[in-house]
């Protein structure tokens, strides 16, 4: 995973994100371990996870976050 | 943990973050799980650490995320 690849990622969920009513707000990657990470807004994690199916890189795991600051 | 608990830890490690060189830019939390999530920019792990022990909320996991979009 380099930078280049997580702008790609993100850049291709942006892209169909509104289809999903969902936003992808940030995303984060570490390259040692290959883990990448997203913080979408949207309606379900469902709603979520049909984006990231479409853009090929479907999620392992979800931590619902409601409270944040 | 409810939203003024966790404006308070957050606002908690505000307060001192500048004597570690560390910021901590957001941070939510799962009252269904009790899961706090943060994310500091800092010159390391450790000195994130540091600030959360002297609030009295240390970090059970660090996930270091060099990338980000």
């Amino acid at each position: 995973m380099t930078g280049d690849q997580l702008r790609e990622a993100h850049r291709a969920d942006l892209a169909i994100e509104g289809e999903e009513g969902v936003h992808f707000e940030k995303a984060w990657a570490d390259p040692a371990s290959g883990t990448v990470y997203c913080l979408p807004e949207g309606p379900s994690a469902e709603a979520v996870q049909r984006v990231h199916e479409r853009t090929g890189h479907p999620a392992d795991e979800r931590n619902p976050v409601p409270l944040s600051v």
